[in-house]
């Protein structure tokens, strides 16, 4: 039988994470590919504990239909925490579906999405599916650069889509002044900001920066996760929205799936309730900032002068830019079949841009390798390196 | 902040059904409006026995991103329910999951959708998302007629969209001549045919009929949920897909949620492989036949002779056609404020179609109200009908 798609369906294609990801699951591959969290900082007692208390306190209601908007107790922390009413907090399945909620109420074909160079994945494959026109926007080492940005650039712009804290995959941080000026910009812009904000409890130096729902509540969607402080298994996520827009999000999200399972949401918040969770985050930042020493040094200790990368101060990524000639994804395909010594993997940054890729950029994690690995699999990268540019250069 | 939405969300609005629904939480109301399965048969004790072993057995896992396609033993359960291979089935967030992937991958803006007419307003809505023309197709009191349909209403449809069994909201089922006839018309036609089947396994009376899936397994996307026979809190459906497709539902639901919370997978299938379903189905089905018993009995003994409605023969709903004259949202105004006696609720029909609406319609649902009460309120219902009878006819 033949099938006619629609002209998205045309276009989607498997992530090259997502395939790559399939590979690493064998234990043998010192694996820098993962966007995963670290399985052994998941609270699996204190789950279970909260678990225990949902079958015990009200099973029935956590197992039938529920509202849309979420759990309302759960919904109220999470409010509480970013200092916003109730009201507008919605839980997601995920923070990936709410990236399909904003792509559902703000895009059409062709409608023009600004983003950075390069940006989080997962929000191009969703805001793809409504068919938006992609405007990438000047970027450096502390993301956007708001003083570059022309009018030309945002006009008729449906939203500008920024993740200001340890961006995934670069690992950057935006500094207060630009986080000021990026609102400024928008705000005259007339252009909403979605701060996606999975990774912002997950920083390990440098003080905590306020987020740009804070600092312009009326002009911010902004998104959060349970994945990287709870479990990604839950799959659990937030939206906050002004009052404007909330209606649609949560008309769009009865449309995706009516709601997010209630049973997960009455076990984060029992969890939550235990008070376990900030104690829990240190823990989680204190096992990071460990191996993201030791991925630093590494580095150091392995790489040529010509390898650049970044000193993350949080989060989950260090971005990596190699020298001249040297394709990332090349690379990978040699460390993942070396000669010799054990296979290494790491994404090629290439799929996180919307426009032209900076073919020598590379995303490395950090989170779910010890530091005895790190150092194994960074000085079998340093080498895998040293041979491309031997190539490179006899070539040249 | 101005936002500009998408044209999508300009025609969205919150269903009518979702704001009643609000209403008759209100426990002193005699509700036949929800489409909630009965709490009380939920296996509370069976699930909690599963989760105890999610939580003994590798808990880390379960808790961790999880391949978007599913749980793989879970998978294997419903592909062999339905005799296909594993590898055409995914696991989706809830069955209301799988109508937004279905529209994503098969509808353009415009494109012809076939339905039913009345149809599952879950449906219309998910469809919706993707601005297609909607096409209702000839339909009496055992579903689509396949010898009315003309090339004309065909013609370059992306899908049409059945229920076969007790539909919501009709509670009809498809004769199997019927099922016959429309899988030869849309083979004719070239069109695929959606299969959603959440109702099926709740079958009272009559003999079971072979799905559209088991009959024309190419041209067929069966849907099923596991939300009329566990729960619908752990929010879990899935859709068989043929092999040409299944990678762009993949890759459709990558966008969407990532993968749907592998705890809740764990669960169900641990529950699954406990054995309790055969018979915790057979437990609904006795249940929620006494109860449909139960008010035809009070329809019969309670209505005047110019109320018609169909006896199903398994499911969860009653579709009732009111005299001439009565608008079935003007009785439900009345019945919900009334002078004496208790306040009903049901939902009336128009919402359930595409194409102009038959006003005359309501859909009753029998399945979370006792007999005695399902006495008290249908008594009500025609004491409402007899008033407003009575009204048109002096206005007449």
């Amino acid at each position: 039988m033949h099938f006619t798609l629609s002209q998205r369906a045309g276009k989607m294609s498997s992530s090259a994470i997502r395939e790559l990801l399939k590979i690493t699951a064998d234990p043998s591959i010192i694996s820098f590919a993962g966007g995963l969290p670290a399985p052994q900082t998941f609270p699996i007692e204190v789950m279970h504990a909260a678990c225990e208390r949902v079958f015990a306190d009200d099973p029935r209601a956590a197992f039938q239909y529920a509202p849309t908007e979420g759990y309302a107790p759960l919904r109220e922390w999470v409010g509480a925490r970013h200092g916003v009413p109730v009201e507008r907090v919605l839980i997601t399945t995920g923070s990936q579906q709410a990236l399909d909620l904003i792509g559902k109420i703000f895009i059409d074909p062709d409608s023009a999405v600004l983003v950075e160079s390069p940006t989080y994945l997962g929000a191009l494959q969703a805001f793809a599916m409504f068919e938006p026109r992609f405007v990438e926007l000047p970027c450096d080492d502390a993301g956007m650069v708001p003083e570059l940005m022309t009018a030309q650039m945002t006009a008729g712009a449906r939203f500008v889509y920024a993740m200001p804290n340890f961006q995934n995959p670069t690992g950057r941080r935006m500094p207060l002044a630009r986080r000021l000026a990026l609102i400024e910009t928008m705000r005259a812009a007339g252009v909403p900001i979605i701060e996606d904000d999975p990774y912002g409890e997950l920083s390990y130096s440098g003080e905590q920066l306020p987020s740009l729902l804070s600092m312009h509540p009326d002009g911010v969607i902004h998104m959060g996760s349970f994945s990287k402080i709870m479990a990604p298994g839950l799959r659990l996520g937030y939206v906050i929205a002004p009052a404007a827009i909330m209606d649609k999000l949560v008309q769009a999200k009865q449309a995706s799936d009516l709601h997010t399972p209630g049973f997960n949401q009455r076990v984060a918040f029992e969890a939550i309730k235990s008070g376990f969770l900030d104690g829990h985050i240190a823990t989680i930042r204190a096992l990071y900032a460990r191996q993201c020493a030791a991925m630093l040094a590494a580095l150091a200790d392995n790489m040529p002068a010509s390898v650049r990368w970044n000193e993350p101060e949080g989060g989950m990524f260090i971005w990596l830019r190699l020298p001249e000639g040297v394709d990332s994804a090349q690379l990978l395909r040699a460390t993942l079949a070396p000669d010799s010594g054990p296979r290494v993997a790491f994404v090629h940054g290439a799929p996180f841009y919307a426009g032209p890729a900076d073919q020598r950029s590379a995303r490395l994690s950090f989170v779910t390798v010890t530091p005895a690995r790190i150092d194994e699999g960074i000085a079998q990268l340093a080498r895998a390196l040293d041979h491309a540019t031997a190539v490179h250069q006899r070539r040249a």
